[in-house]
């Protein structure tokens, strides 16, 4: 099968389950239902789910294992969008082609919707739990992986050196694993645990260079990207502390194919049929939104 | 041992695990790792963690069991106080007496705290699960109580409210009910959940009036306390959706008088030593803070 093709099933299967666990969410007062659904619904690539599932197919865990873990982590990563787009943070109006939460239902609507969802994953991740220690351990995983350790201390260093006038090259690396990475190991590495550890040390290097090159095409996009096709507004991060400001437009294209590089290595070192895998790592490369 | 005395034990165990806790909290950049001990050792009457020693003593579960699920629940109620005095949400400059996290560490800074104490709580709980189901039931019961419909739901609601001219009683108990009572059942629930669902239903009867309660007392508060006992400015709620703009504050009073009457009457069903919490229940009424 096609990578698109493939890449489609995966989606349609998430979205499906998605948009399952969206009609029944049924709470109360009825803008906080609608706030979260509304993020939750804009769309987008959901790179995260698919790569659970990609990982699945190559270690032999089936999906149905792993939409609940694909979910929590999708509701986490929404979640980081809201609070990361308020006025306080990185104050974005546009998300993948919409307003951006709190323009929609105001700021004290969206900090909840943010929390919300957060709260929400975890719910998902206790019922989960009961599967087994490893259903546990993937948990925990997630959880870390966006904790104060993981995600949270990326956004926290990213706000505090928003405004400074020259990039170190460790503080960007501290942002982009943190901030990044973190949550594109975590859906890598899941199946792996499920899995007894298959894996596990290349899954998760390959996950680390995979989020570092996400981020720095990110970076390239916003420079030469298009509203119509990001979704967002582009140049906003001219002068905020990204890759571009420390190596240049060009000296970060270089880091992207040196970082595609790398996950195309890890990959070729892992038995088993990484062919869709590999040609994700070019999608990333490739993509425009 | 009189009342105070035994508050002191369970205040001060509780406080010696939490300052260990914090002391190891190590996480960069410093900023985010000074704002959740800022607001994690403000001090606090720590009720929820005293409730849960409280029951855990009369039903035989002892404190080491319990202390985790008592810091999580902290952890939470903390991050709830932080995005509540958000200046979206109650705009609120003091907490305890000191200046509330945003005014110290800015708006942005503020959302990231409140985020990492509420993903700290549940790594802390997913930790907890690998000791068995009961512990899994505990983490998940105090997920759902902290949730979309459980507190946040009741922040939404009281959010959505705060500016109608008339209150509606419904809605107002939908209010009290999620925002403020569900976690205060939590706290709880917990030792009943390890020990097999011992007096579940009249414990969480009894945190539900007691929620109440507590609510009620706070709106009293709000309009009779002094700064300086309270550590938050009063006179806030005045056109806010409060008892005292439904009730009066008479009405207030003698509502709190009922729902303490009913507290104490569930003690009563209870078998074993409920004394302390029945004088707990006299604190809360009584209290001036």
């Amino acid at each position: 099968m096609v990578f698109t093709e493939k890449y489609e099933e995966y989606l349609n299967y998430f979205n499906e389950k998605l948009e399952t666990y969206c009609n029944k969410l049924d709470c109360q007062p009825k803008i906080l239902n609608d706030s979260i659904k509304y993020s939750l619904t804009l769309g987008g690539k959901r790179i995260r789910p698919v790569l659970t599932f990609a990982v699945g197919d190559l270690l032999g865990v089936p999906k149905e294992k792993l939409v609940n873990f694909a979910l929590a982590i999708e509701l986490i990563h929404t979640y980081s969008l809201i609070h990361d787009d308020l006025p306080e943070m990185d104050d974005a109006d546009f998300r993948r082609g919409k307003p951006s939460n709190h323009k929609v239902f105001g700021t004290g609507n969206a900090v909840l919707a943010g929390d919300a969802l957060l709260n929400t994953a975890y719910s998902i991740l206790f019922s989960e739990c009961f599967n087994g220690n490893e259903y546990i351990s993937a948990s925990k995983f997630i959880c870390d992986a966006a904790g104060i350790y993981g995600m949270i201390g990326g956004q926290s260093a990213d706000l505090l050196h928003e405004s400074d006038n020259t990039v170190d090259e460790d503080v960007l690396y501290f942002i982009y694993s943190n901030k990044t990475a973190k949550l594109i190991i975590a859906p890598i590495i899941v199946p792996s645990i499920l899995n007894g550890g298959k894996n596990y040390s290349k899954l998760k290097f390959f996950g680390e260079k995979l989020g570092l090159l996400f981020q720095f095409t990110d970076d390239v996009l916003d420079v030469e990207g298009k509203f119509e096709e990001l979704g967002k507004t582009t140049g906003k991060d001219e002068n905020k502390y990204t890759g571009v400001k420390l190596y240049g437009l060009e000296g970060c294209k270089v880091k992207s194919e040196l970082l595609c590089d790398e996950c195309l290595k890890i990959l070729e070192s892992i038995e088993g049929d990484t062919q869709f895998l590999t040609e994700f790592v070019n999608f990333i490369v490739k993509r425009t939104n």
